[in-house]
């Protein structure tokens, strides 16, 4: 089983990164560009685990280990079963 | 417009990100993990524009900036119209 956790900014903390590629990109003359954010993400390959147990360990993952909870957010998608 | 690019390392490509991580994991007792492999995404929102347009500045955007086309691929997707 493979799935892939993205890790993202809260929308209420500033991200330097994502408005750095703003003002990159405006530079080189794409001013249609708006707005950036920028995030990172893992795609974790399980070996033979239920969907259930894989639920719950994914999330402890996310919350120990990926994301710092306090300024992060998570999603997660299951992208093989 | 709203567009979300997914950037990784080639299959080829070591990610020693992605296995520093999976050591982590193991230690913690998160055995079931198998391999992990670790990129990065932007979410750029983009002024009024055709998808037409869209599609060459966003492909032009990722080969020049976002990417590094020797060692990562990128794919990319309209996440809000």
């Amino acid at each position: 089983m493979k799935v892939r956790i993205i890790v993202r900014f809260k929308d209420t903390v500033l991200d330097p990164q994502g408005q750095a590629v703003r003002n990159a990109l405006h530079t080189l003359g794409y001013t249609s560009v708006k707005d950036v954010r920028q995030g990172k993400f893992f795609e974790i390959e399980l070996n033979k685990i239920d969907p259930g147990q894989a639920e719950k360990i994914v999330q402890e993952m996310a919350d120990k280990v990926l994301a710092n909870p306090i300024i992060e957010k998570y999603n997660w998608e299951i992208i093989e079963a």
